[in-house]
C-alpha cells in the first residue's frame, strides 16, 4: 500500500506480503524485482488469512493449520522471488500473528514449525524476550530481535496496541533520534519514560504509514551520520 | 470437496486445488500425504482467482497478472508438498482457465511461461489440439494430451459445456467403456455420434462429482480386466 | 454444500449462509426460491468472515467490527430474500460464533446488537441457557431455545466440541429417537448417560452432514408419527 | 483507501464500497457516518467479486449470478445505510463492471435488473451514451450522465485505458477548469484534442488518487466561483 521502491532503496530488508492479509502474487513480484536491484533482503510477511481485518485481529487456527498457513504463504512468495532471481532469506510474521506469538506458546511452536520446514535454518524476526524467540531457538531457527522505529513501548518491551495513545510516532526526527537510541545503546524509552532494553539487531520502518520514505529516510540519515553500518541481518 | 484418500488410491495422479478456485494449505496438505501413502503423482491445479465461482468463469487477466498468478499457486503448494517429502511433478490447469488456455493465445502463452518458471520442463495437462499445447512445447514444457472420463465431447474435440445437456456423465458402467475405447482406440463418441480422435495420454476423472470414488473404480477395474497398465504420466 | 432444495421440504425453517463462511448471491437466491416454495422460513446464518476456516474459529473482532459484520450479513440476504417475494425472519450465528456467543459477553452484546439493528425484534437462535440468550433479550430481541438433532451434549448443556468423540451422530433412526424425546420430555442424553434439561423451542438438522436429507426425512417422520406439530417458530 | 470523511465534506455524492472490490462492513460505516455529518448521498459502489484485481478485470458471469451480486451488494450497504439513519439513493458500478456494462448489452441488462430490485426507480450513474443508459431506462431507473473530472477521454467520449498514457490527470488547477468547462459547455477535451460533447449530469472526482482531496477543494472552489451550485442528483 506504500511505496515499495523507493522504500527498497532504504532499507536493508524488505517484509512481503504473502497474500493472507494484504499483497497478491504481481504486487509481490514487483517488491521482488525492486529488492533485487537495490540488494536488499526478502522475507516472507506471513500472517492470519484475515484480508478484511488486515491480519491485525487473534484468529484460533489449530497446530497443523497454522503449520501449513506459514508453509504455504512462505512458499508462495519463495516461487515468485525465484522468479526474480532471489530468495525468500528470513520470516516477519504480521501484525496479530506477531503479538500472539510472543507470548502463546502454542501458536508460537506452530510458526517455528511451519518456518523450519519451508526455510530449515532461517533467521525470524522477533520480540526480544518473547516465548517465540525461544520456540525458534529451539526449532533450530535464527531469532532476530527486532525494535519497532515508530511503535510507542510498554514498560515490559512490549508495544502499546494499536488503539491507545502513543501507539504510533510520527516525526521523523524524532523516531530517527529514538533509533539512533535503541541502537547506540540498546535502550528505548517507554511512553511512561521507563529506560527499556531491547537489544536489537533489527529496526523496523513501516512502509504503509503516511510519509514511510521521510522516516525512513530520516533514520537512514541518523544512522550513517553517527558512523553505523547498515546491512541485511541475513548477511551475518 | 470430495473423498480424496480414496481417489488417491484408485488414481495415478492427484490435481490438488491451490486456493485461488477452491483448497486451503491443510486440505492440499492431506491430499499430499494421502498421494504420498499410494505413490500418486501431485499436480497444481491452478486456476483463476474466483473462489465465488469456483473458477469456472473466465477472467480477463493482464498477462504479468496470470503468470505471476501460475508461479504463486505452484509455489505454496510444492512448499506443501516438500513437507510431506513429495514434489509437484505436473501443473493442471483448472476450469474455465483450462478451456480458455485451449483456445486462446495471450493467455495460453501467460500460463506456459508461468509453469515453466516455477516448474521448468515439467509436464501440463491439455486438451489435444489445444493452443497450450503448442505454447506449452514452445516453453520447453511437456505437453500431455488428456481426455476426459465423464465428460460429454462435441465433435470438434472440445467439451460439451456445463450448462448444455450430455455435460456430464453420471453412470460407472458407460463411463468406463468409454474410458476404455479412449485407450484402445484413442477415440471418444461425440454427443451427436461422431468418433472423435484423441490420441490422450492421461484420463481425468472428477474427484467431486457425485459417486465419484465409484466412477474411478470402475474405470480402474475396466483398464486393469483389459491389461492395461495404469502409471503417473509424469513417470515416462 | 447439501441438497437445500429437499431439505426445504422437510424443514420449518432453513439457515441461509451468507458468504462470511461459505455461500454466495446465487446460492442463496436458490435456497430462498426453495424456501418460498415449500413455505419454509429463512434465517440470515451469520458467521465470523473466515471462509478458509468455514467460520468454525474463534475471531478476535472489536465490538464495532462485528456489530457491522453481522448487519452486512443480514442485509445482503434480506435484498436477495425480498428479490424472491420473501423475508429474513430470523437469525442463527454459525460455527464458532454460536459458541463463542453462548459463553462470552462482549460478542454477544455485539451480535445482539447488530441483529436488533437489522432485524428489530426478531428471533435470533440460542443454545439454552446461554449469554447470548440473555443479550438478545436485553436487545429486544426474541431468543429461540435450540436443540441439535446430530450433536452430542455434554453434561452442562454444551455442545461436545467437533473434534471429540460422540461430537456428530450418523444414524437417522437413533437421532429420531433422540428428538422425540428432546420435544415430549424436554431432555436429551448427554455423552456420559446424564440426562440434561434443554427446554429447546427448535430442532436443528445439519444440512451439510451425510445422509442429511435421510436425517431430516426420519426426524420429520417420528414427530409426525407422534402428533407432534412442526412449524416455523417464527410464526408463534 | 483515501480519506473519506474529508472528501464528504467537499462532494456531494459518495460512492461507498460493498466488499467485492474493496471496502468491509465497518469502512462502509464509517464512510455512510461521514456522508450523514455532511449531507452527501450515499451510493452502493457494485462491482466485480475480484478483491485481487480491484475489480478492474473483466469476468464472464451469467446473467443470474451477475444479477444476484447487485442485489447482494446493495443489500449489504443498504442495512448499513440505515443503522446510520441514511439511505442508498443510488448506485454507480465500479471498475471493469461499469466499462463492460458500457457497451455489453448481456451484462448491462443484468446489471439494471440487479439494481431494479433491490432499488427500484433509482438512480444509476452511467457513461453517456452507454448500453447501460438504454437498460436503465428499459428496467425504470434513472440513468445520470457521468463525466470523470480526472481522466482523460478518447473522441469517442470512452475513457482512456488507465495502462494507456493520459489516462489520469494529476493537476488539480487542470482538473478544475475542465470539470467548468464540462459544466459550462457540456464539453470535454479529448487526448486527440476533438471536444467531445458529454451533456453531463453528475462529475466524478476519484477518493483514491494521490491528493484526491486537493482536487476536489479545486473542483468544488471552481463550480462555487463560476456561481454553480453543486447538489445530489438523487434531490433532483
Amino acid at each position: 500500500m506504500g511505496d515499495d521502491a523507493a522504500m527498497a532503496g532504504l532499507a536493508s530488508s524488505l517484509n512481503v506480503a504473502c497474500g493472507f492479509h494484504a499483497g497478491d502474487p504481481s504486487v509481490a513480484r514487483a517488491t521482488c524485482r525492486a529488492a533485487v536491484e537495490h540488494g536488499t533482503a526478502i522475507g516472507a510477511h506471513v500472517a492470519y488469512p484475515d484480508l478484511q481485518g488486515f491480519g491485525r485481529r487473534r484468529l484460533e487456527m489449530a497446530h497443523h493449520e497454522l503449520v501449513d498457513a506459514v508453509i504455504w504463504q512462505i512458499g508462495a512468495l519463495q516461487a515468485i522471488a525465484r522468479a526474480e532471481g532471489a530468495q525468500v532469506s528470513y520470516v516477519k510474521p504480521h501484525g496479530a500473528l506477531y503479538n500472539v506469538i510472543a507470548r502463546e506458546r502454542g501458536q508460537a511452536a506452530a510458526v517455528a514449525e511451519g518456518v523450519a520446514t519451508a526455510l530449515p535454518g532461517a533467521a525470524i524476526l522477533v520480540l526480544p524476550g518473547s516465548v517465540i524467540e525461544e520456540e525458534a531457538q529451539a526449532a533450530g531457527l535464527r531469532p532476530v530481535r527486532e525494535a519497532f522505529a515508530d511503535r510507542g513501548y510498554l514498560p515490559d518491551g512490549s508495544l502499546v496496541p494499536r488503539r491507545e495513545a502513543g501507539a504510533v510516532l510520527h516525526d521523523p526526527e524524532q523516531i530517527a533520534a529514538r533509533v539512533l537510541r535503541m541502537v547506540s545503546e540498546g535502550v528505548v524509552q517507554a511512553v511512561d519514560g521507563t529506560p527499556v532494553r531491547l537489544g536489537a539487531e533489527s529496526v523496523c520502518v513501516h512502509g504503509d504509514t503516511p510519509d514511510a520514505v521521510g522516516i525512513a529516510r530520516a533514520v537512514r540519515g541518523a544512522l550513517q551520520e553517527a558512523g553505523v553500518e547498515i546491512a541485511p541481518f541475513t548477511a551475518q
